[in-house]
C-alpha cells in the first residue's frame, strides 16, 4: 500500500479527520458549546479552515510563531494563544498579528499583562486577555479563584487590555470539580462590575463530557481530529478512528521474536503518556514497539514476530500532536487512494 | 545572557565542541584507533568538517538522506551508512551518493545485500558492504559469528558489492565480551580467504575504553561532540563539556515550588534515556524538570523555586542528538560571546 510513499513517513487521513471533526462538532452543537480546535495536533491551514467551515469558532494556538504560520495563508480571522507571552520581541509580533485577525491571549501573572499592556500601547484597539486558571492540572494558570479575580481587576484597569474571560486546561476526569472552580472565579469577577464573556476548557481526554462543565462557553480540542494510541486505550476512540498513522517498513528481522523498523524516535517520539510501548502496529496485537532510538524502532513478540525484512507497517502513535511536528511534510490520503504530500506549515513553531 | 537570541533557543558552545573533538581524537591517535563521527549529534557540515579537519577518517550517517545534506557543501568525502538500506529509492539514491564520495554501508541479513547488488549494477565500481554484528545490543546485526561469516561470504560473492569489514553497536560497558566476539567473527571470515579490512565500533558512553575492544579499526561516535546529561551522569565528562543547551525563559511561577518554562519536549523531546526528569538546570542542582507538554516544561523543587517570571535559565538536555532534531537552526557562542543561527542541514532526515 503507498507504494508512491517512502518510509518513513506520517499519513493523514483525510476521510478518517473529516469524520472527527463532524463528529465533535456535532456533540458540541448538541449541547451549545462552542469548538475552537487546537492546531497544534495538524498544524496545516488548510484542516483549521476546514474545521472553522464545519462551525467551529477560531483556532487555538500556544506559540505566536504558531499564530503566524497558520494565519499566512489567509481565512482564518480569530485566534486564541493560550500561553503567557513575554518579551518584547514576542509582543511585537504579537501586535501585528492583533491587526490582522481577532485576537486574544492569556496571563496568568501581572508580570505578562504589564507586558501585553505596554506592547499595545496606542494600538488601534485594545487587546483582549483571558486570565489562565489552574483547576488541578498543576501547570500554568493562577492557583484560586481569588487570584483569578484579581488578575481580572488588574487586566481590566489597564489601559490596552481588555479582560475577556477565563481559560483552563482541566485536569483529566474532574470536569465537575472543574465547574465549580470556575463558578466561583466567574462568581467574584463579576462581582466587582466586570464581565466574564468567554470561559474556555479543552482536553480531547474528556471530549464526551464536555457538558459536564457546563459553564464553559468554547471547548478547545486538538488530538481528536487525529486521534491516537492514547485515545484508544482511554476508550475516548477506536483505531478506526485515528486519521494519523506511521508508514514504516521493516529494515531487519535479526531473531524470531524481534524485528526493526526504520521510524524511530525521530518520527514516532519518546512520548509514552502513560503507555507501554511505543505505538500500535496496526492489525497486530501481540506486537509491542518496545525500543526506540533515532532510526530504529524494535518490535517484540511473545512468539514468532512474523514479519519480514522489506515489508510495511503502519503505526498508530501514542501521541499525534508531537508525531506531526518531526517531519516537513505529512502525506495525505483518502482510504488507499494516495493524494500527495502536505506541508506541515506550523512544525518547528515554538516561539 | 544572549538577549539577541529569542528563546526558547538550542544553544552551541563551539569552544567547547571543538575541545571535546580534540579530545577524544588524541585518546584515538593514543591508541591507534580511527574516529568516524555519528553526525547524528550535531548534523552541521562545518562540525563534520572539523572533525575530519582534526584527525577523523570520514563520517558515518544512519540514512541517505543524512549523507545528502551532509555532503552537499563538499569538504566530506568518506562515508559510512550504518543502516540497512532497503527499496529501489533509497538505492538508486545511494547509487548517486557513491559517485561523489568514498561510501560503504551494512547490511545484516541478505535481502538487503541483494537489494544493494541489484542496484549497484554495472555501476562504476562496486559498493563496500560490511557486516552488522549483534553483539549484544539487541537491536540489529547477525545474532552470532558463524552468521557474520556466512553473511560475508554472500556479500563478498556478488558481483556488485566488496565486503569490506565488520560494524557493531555495542552494549554498553561491555567491552571486552563484544571483543571476544568479534575475534571470532573475523577468525571465521579469515578462514574463509574473505579479508577483513574494517572493523567499527562506537558509542559515547564507553568512549574512554574504546582501547578494551583493540580489534576495532575505527570507532563511531556521535554524543561526544556535545556530551549531555545523560553522559555527564554516567561520569563520562562534566557539566562544563556540555557544548549544547536549551536557552528559556521562565513564563510561570504559579506556586511557590513551580515554575513553567518555554521549552517543552518541542525543544528538549521526552527522551529520558534511563533518567529521572528532562535535563539539568545548569548551576541549580535543587530544579527537576519534572513534566513536559509539548510547549510547557514544569520545573518544582523541594522548597523556594527561586525563579522569577521572565528570568533565563540554560537547560543540559537529556540527550543531545535528539534536541539538535527540534529546530531548524541552532544557535552558535562561544562563552558569551554570540556568533550567529547556523541551519541544522540534516534535520529531519529519516529517509
Amino acid at each position: 500500500m503507498f507504494a508512491q510513499i517512502d518510509t518513513p513517513s506520517v499519513i493523514v487521513d483525510l476521510d478518517i479527520a473529516e469524520a472527527n471533526i463532524a463528529k465533535f462538532q456535532d456533540y458540541c452543537d448538541s449541547h451549545g458549546l462552542k469548538v475552537r480546535p487546537h492546531i497544534k495536533t495538524h498544524k496545516l491551514p488548510d484542516l483549521a479552515k476546514l474545521q472553522i467551515s464545519k462551525g467551529a469558532i477560531g483556532i487555538t494556538c500556544q506559540k505566536v510563531s504558531e499564530a503566524e504560520a497558520m494565519i499566512s495563508e489567509g481565512g482564518i480571522e480569530d485566534v486564541l494563544i493560550t500561553y503567557n507571552i513575554l518579551g518584547s520581541k514576542k509582543t511585537a509580533r504579537l501586535r501585528a498579528l492583533a491587526e490582522t485577525v481577532k485576537l486574544s491571549v492569556v496571563a496568568d501573572n501581572e508580570t505578562v499583562a504589564l507586558g501585553l499592556n505596554e506592547a499595545f500601547k496606542d494600538a488601534p484597539s485594545r487587546l483582549s486577555v483571558l486570565v489562565e486558571c489552574n483547576t488541578g492540572a498543576d501547570r500554568c494558570g493562577v492557583a484560586t479563584p481569588e487570584e483569578a479575580s484579581k488578575l481580572a481587576a488588574i487586566i481590566n484597569a489597564l489601559p490596552n487590555l481588555t479582560f475577556k474571560g477565563l481559560m483552563t486546561y482541566p485536569p483529566i476526569g474532574r470536569a465537575k470539580s472543574v465547574n465549580a472552580w470556575l463558578e466561583q472565579a466567574n462568581s467574584l469577577i463579576k462581582s466587582r462590575g466586570i464581565d466574564v464573556e468567554v470561559i474556555s476548557s479543552g482536553g480531547s481526554p474528556d471530549m464526551w463530557v464536555a457538558h459536564e462543565t457546563p459553564l464553559a462557553t468554547e471547548y478547545r480540542i486538538g488530538t481528536y481530529v487525529y486521534n491516537d494510541r492514547s485515545l484508544v486505550m482511554r476508550g475516548t476512540c477506536t483505531w478506526d478512528d485515528c486519521a494519523l498513522s506511521v508508514l514504516a517498513t521493516v529494515v531487519s528481522v535479526p531473531a524470531e521474536n524481534r524485528a526493526v523498523i526504520d521510524a524511530g524516535s525521530k518520527v514516532l517520539t519518546s512520548d509514552l503518556l502513560g503507555l507501554n510501548g511505543h505505538g500500535h502496529v496496526l492489525g497486530r496485537d501481540d506486537l509491542t514497539i518496545d525500543q526506540l532510538s533515532e532510526e530504529h524502532g524494535r518490535i517484540v513478540a511473545s512468539g514468532p514476530i512474523n514479519l519480514t525484512v522489506g515489508e510495511r507497517v503502519r503505526i498508530i502513535p501514542n501521541h499525534a500532536c508531537v508525531v506531526s511536528n518531526m517531519l516537513d511534510h505529512v502525506e495525505m490520503v483518502r482510504g488507499t487512494r494516495y493524494l500527495g504530500p502536505k506541508p506541515v506549515a506550523a512544525r518547528g513553531c515554538v516561539w
